[in-house]
């Protein structure tokens, strides 16, 4: 079995994972009920593994990690856009 | 610099992510915002990470999957039951 194949198929999962987030948001207009905490924390978290990925020069870890920040903090600024918006 | 420690501190973030996420929605009694679709995407890519985790035998990996693997479960369960009380 090919692992590595597995690593990207998870990679693929958890940052895709976003996607839906973000298509939910724009439709119902509201991410109240998303917490900001658990993103704050995710865009800091997800900032260390991207620079783990840059240490081991991993292009797997370095590709999945910079999509997934980018996706957190386009929910978290959705998220107060519709907040201020009401 | 000792580069284990970032990438512990990063598992440590992005698991302990979804505690919020978790204390918002009871506190709330309320996870309408939050996709379904992304956390069983969540479910399935940490799945596969728990995995690989364990291929790799590295305890770090499989410890960290393994709670946020539990913790995505407990929102969607949360979140139905929420939505089936109203």
């Amino acid at each position: 079995m090919e692992w590595k194949i597995v690593g990207v198929i998870a990679a693929v999962c958890t940052t895709s994972g976003f996607i839906p987030q973000i298509i939910r948001g724009i439709r119902t207009k509201r991410l109240d009920d998303v917490s900001p905490v658990m993103y704050l924390l995710f865009i800091f978290g997800i900032s260390l593994w991207l620079s783990y990925g840059v240490y081991l020069e991993d292009k797997i870890i370095i590709v999945a990690n910079a999509v997934t920040l980018a996706f957190s903090v386009f929910i978290l600024v959705l998220r107060y856009k519709y907040m201020k918006q009401r």
